[in-house]
């Protein structure tokens, strides 16, 4: 094993460690969202690119007034090293966040991590040997394929269409992957407003999902970051509630309230939590008691339902800025339609590529992620993914506007060199072939 | 591979997912220091056991001024996700804190992380294939250890003795490890003011123990939470500086401000150090801005060297509390003198055992921390750690009192089940054969 690491990971060949790297180190690759990054903070880009929450619209007093009842109860508990799993007042509050969506669980169960990122590694290094086997919606959470290949686990991904995972391609891979003789660890899946793809899981399929998953013994990862964020009327209940012995549960504090603290969480089965804990603590100690104090503080003291609702109002409008955007300026194109959440995933003409494209958006001062950064194979070159959570409506239009400015002027070029005709509609009928997952 | 788990991991036999998990889960077990602090906690027991600082020696008005300040300035980028490297403002700090010991790097140098436990945790992530060797002093830090095995590395420990750790022992294990067929990947070492041995690496021992290593081609991994926090004399300057591309160099503001913020640093050589971002991108996405952003504002507006000053007088005088406890109350033990940090290494008579002591510790109402935590492989039940960090100096007076009765009782029990003699004084010549290190 030790003498078939590739000869050309991201480093340099100056770098004098590089035999010394072990084989998962060559799995770590930047990520295209995060190298947005840097383009995406230049004033002047209208940015459709990253995921951050709106946190404007939390007005400061209330994390004033949290810190400040905080410092006069709990000041040397939150300066000090606190429990591996995280403040029990802390998750008591956790297990009244989780009831909005319909979940039971006791304190014990829960675990808390930095931002739900962090679960998701800790699952990951708890059940990925090399070569191991995740099945995930594709496309998929670009942070969670990360992980993923820093473990060396192989990613398949499942198609979905308008109502999320499709149940007979989750049993068919499950098939297909142990006639190969693999090792299946979970299902990673996002049922809820999915990252990127939109979509939302039926209900009338989450208890199909839920039953293959039971019958063949594939462990349930659900992530669930974006629940309470809907535009329309609340999502389905959760996969875990239909089996919490099969499910890990994610959920995170970073929509709801805010990604600067780092907190998220896991539910899971008795004696993965177990496991989890010891993993949490081996990666950190423990988690920041003065975020977990500060929140359990808000939680308390602010009517955290109404700034929830605050959010679902200015996503909505945000999403709804999008959609009309698109079909003005862009109607031959096809689309999701979330219900909540902060994405829209776009197909583009079959003659462009969004990840070629991206430079020339750049130039014209607008931002998107490629699609393929959502695959752990390389798809995703006819799709991207915008996000409204961000920009307010007025920006969104104008970003929309320069995007199809962007796809005419690249069509055009495309047209030129190769002679063809003109681009016909696309139909869509909402049980496609192929990725991406549904259309509008 | 995937057939010789073993049967009896951590968990239980009820456990239904117990032929899913990666061969490495079956590396994490509860630490004994961590199992320690449910009962540390309860307020009639003396802990000499925990590492926590004493945060009370921070006045909550610093904290509070330098949150007003940076909620007045810097609200929405705080509570949003940040930089995967960390808040370049707050790297710019720890340069400056760095400096104090003689570091000089530029900010591209420095990836925070989750408390530096994280940094210990993505370092081997990304070093450490199964079976690969890393080389620790003998006894070494019971959190590295963990994350260590949760990698199934194996880790080789190295003598100490009054200066630390013994040149001719580093290349001899080097030697024989290669022989032997092995990978060394790093050497991992807390030059100064050991946990838990108390013990500083001489100022004439760096040099040789930073040449063997780049001869040979050994990373170093030198963890420094404690440097700042000198009694008499500030140590020798840090093994970074004598060869900086040899060297990952492991900071934390959890001794010298305060461990629930969770903030520590890594400095890295050019091509590991962009492995590192990318190695904490995948584990947490971003670290928390809400804390980078409050620890730069305290750095900044706090004369936070005077704060350091503030704990090292608390330390010093509960040090010497501690001393001279042990001279009146057990003056046949042997023990090292440390000049920093938080910890005492004591000896036990040979008849006794660390561990299996601890229950009639406990309920005599005092708590060490058994040295068999601190080994990776059984070794330290004749040795045990004492922390000074946290107990005012009558409780550690009191503690000590304690213990000294259990170790009597003890004694007197095995003595009168075994029919033996009185125990003779031991005399330590200070280059002993064996771990622990260095005694007085």
């Amino acid at each position: 094993m030790s003498d078939i690491r590739p000869t050309t990971p991201s480093g340099t060949d100056l770098d004098p460690w590089l035999d010394t790297y072990a084989l998962r180190a060559f799995g770590l690759s930047a990520s295209e969202v995060r190298a947005l990054f840097a383009v995406a903070s230049r004033p002047e880009v209208v940015s459709l690119a990253g995921g951050m929450p709106y946190v404007r619209a939390i007005p400061r007093e209330l994390v004033a007034g949290a810190f400040d009842r905080m410092l006069l109860a709990d000041a040397p508990a939150a300066l000090q090293y606190g429990s591996g799993q995280g403040l029990p007042r802390l998750r008591e509050h956790i297990l009244t966040v989780m009831a909005e969506e319909g979940i039971t669980a006791s304190v014990d169960d829960v675990v808390t991590t930095t931002g739900s990122q962090q679960a998701i590694d800790l699952v990951t290094k708890l059940f990925i040997d090399p070569g191991d086997v995740i099945l995930a919606e594709g496309p998929s959470y670009v942070g969670a394929l990360g992980v993923f290949k820093s473990f060396q686990a192989v990613t398949v991904h499942l198609r979905m269409d308008a109502d999320g995972l499709v149940p007979e391609v989750l049993e068919a891979a499950i098939r297909d992957q142990r006639s190969a003789g693999k090792r299946i660890k979970f299902l990673y899946t996002i049922p809820n407003f999915h990252n990127p793809a939109g979509v939302t899981l039926s209900a009338e399929r989450r208890p199909r999902i839920v039953d293959i998953c039971r019958r063949e013994g594939v462990l349930i990862v659900e992530d669930n970051p974006y629940g309470l964020l809907w535009f329309d009327a609340p999502p389905p209940p959760p996969l875990h509630v239909l089996n919490p012995e099969g499910v890990v549960y994610l959920g995170s504090f970073s929509k709801t309230f805010a990604p600067g603290f780092r907190v998220g969480w896991a539910v899971a089965p008795h004696a993965v939590r177990e496991k989890l804990v010891l993993a949490a603590e081996s990666a950190i100690l423990s988690p920041s008691s003065f975020n977990h104090h500060l929140i359990s503080e808000y939680l308390e003291s602010v009517d955290w339902r109404a700034q929830v609702a605050v959010f679902r109002d200015v996503y909505r409008e945000r999403r709804d800025a999008m959609l009309r955007a698109l079909e003005e300026h862009l109607p031959r194109l096809s689309w999701n339609v979330p219900n909540g959440g902060f994405y829209v995933w776009v197909r583009l003409p079959e003659e462009l590529h969004s990840k070629q494209m991206l430079p020339r958006a750049v130039r014209e001062l607008v931002a998107y992620t490629p699609g393929t950064g959502f695959y752990a194979d390389g798809q995703g070159g006819r799709e991207l993914r915008l996000s409204f959570c961000y920009p307010t409506p007025e920006f969104i239009e104008e970003g929309i506007r320069r995007l199809a400015s962007v796809i005419d002027g690249e069509l055009e070029l495309v047209r030129a060199f190769a002679g063809t005709g003109s681009l016909a509609p696309r139909q869509d009928d909402g049980a496609m072939a192929a990725p991406p997952p549904d259309l509008n």
